[in-house]
């Protein structure tokens, strides 16, 4: 049972949530790979790790946790001493980060998401070309949310604060697949907002990441 | 700028949320309504506080924050020694609450808010009676939700372990409104669910959310 194991695939946006995070902790770990096109998180034995199929699931010794989101705030507070602190030590500069964090995951992430839908998973599936009018208004919905991190990141160098946090390296997944597509000019066309993407797709974690697909 | 403020109102799921912490926590602290009718949270001051103009947001100082599942957390945090432990102190403890409040927040409320929309907002803001067909598919998708809480209600008291904590509150305020719906049938209906339902609803500190919205 000893050491730190990741359920998943390193292209599964959550799953690379958690590695990128583990990697920015310089934490060793075993990644168990998730055999999803034969539904192997729809069965036993994963089930047991996430009731609710998806992945990624998480082992660090006897400690089962599923939620990227959730999983990442373990390891940035388990192993707070151990390379880049991802949430400050501080309550309040924390809560801070916290805030943000909430923000990727109810304002960034699902409209983010359907434009990766539409322009990696369905050619991935099959599912035939993007719909130009959920392009059209999910490019418009995420726009008015770089409006607001465009203003934020004017005033502040990363999302949660001066530091580099998790608030920052939970965008990283959904930003590497956009940035390969038309999508791309919503980061492009707000200098803020492309300074800030150019500087947290740069890091060595990310890179160790994309590393792992190949 | 001294002490807590929540900026909202005590109908509002989210206010609520940061309200029944507060209270669980024994905290001292003023309500500043903010008028929704009048379209307060989409204009300056209250665009300060949250620049994506959703009540609540919250001072503690000169602290601000917005996003009521980092509020929580925040005072969980911060106000540890406060009233009731609502994140335990142990980090593998702690861990596993995070990761049903992030079942909450991405599996449960979701699909739950589609249900509160029809019932109860749909007649409040005059838009019609309940979409029989939304109905339906949202009660199926909840099911399916309350499958899997009633399995790990019965090998745990809470949804997060032994004990009460954020990861049960966050629920409350949603749960109050569906209970006094048809969807109440989808709690009822499994026993371990039935139970928990009956046994954080009757929390003091939700006694005390409802009494604000008197």
């Amino acid at each position: 049972m000893a050491g730190i194991k990741v359920h998943g695939i390193p292209t599964s946006t959550a799953t690379a949530r958690v590695l990128a995070a583990l990697y920015e902790k310089g934490l060793q770990f075993e990644l168990v790979n998730v055999k999803l096109h034969e539904g192997e998180h729809k069965k036993e034995p994963f089930l047991s790790i996430n009731p609710f199929g998806q992945v990624p699931g998480f082992n660090d010794g006897d400690l089962t946790l599923f939620e990227s989101r959730a999983i990442t705030q373990y390891i940035s507070g388990n192993y707070a001493s151990n390379g880049t602190e991802l949430i400050p030590k501080d309550s309040k500069k924390g809560a801070v980060v916290l805030t943000w964090i909430e923000v990727e995951s109810h304002h960034f992430d699902p409209v983010a998401m359907k434009l990766v839908f539409e322009f990696c998973l369905k050619p991935l599936f099959g599912l035939g070309d993007a719909d130009p009018a959920v392009v059209e208004k999910s490019e418009a919905d995420l726009g008015q949310v770089l409006d607001i991190y465009e203003k934020r990141l004017s005033g502040s160098k990363y999302l949660g604060g001066d530091s580099f946090s998790l608030a920052d390296l939970h965008h990283l997944p959904v930003l590497g697949y956009l940035l390969a597509t038309p999508s791309k000019k919503l980061f492009e066309s707000r200098p803020h907002v492309n300074a800030w993407v150019g500087d947290i797709i740069a890091r060595p974690s990310w890179a160790k990441v994309l590393a792992l697909r190949k």
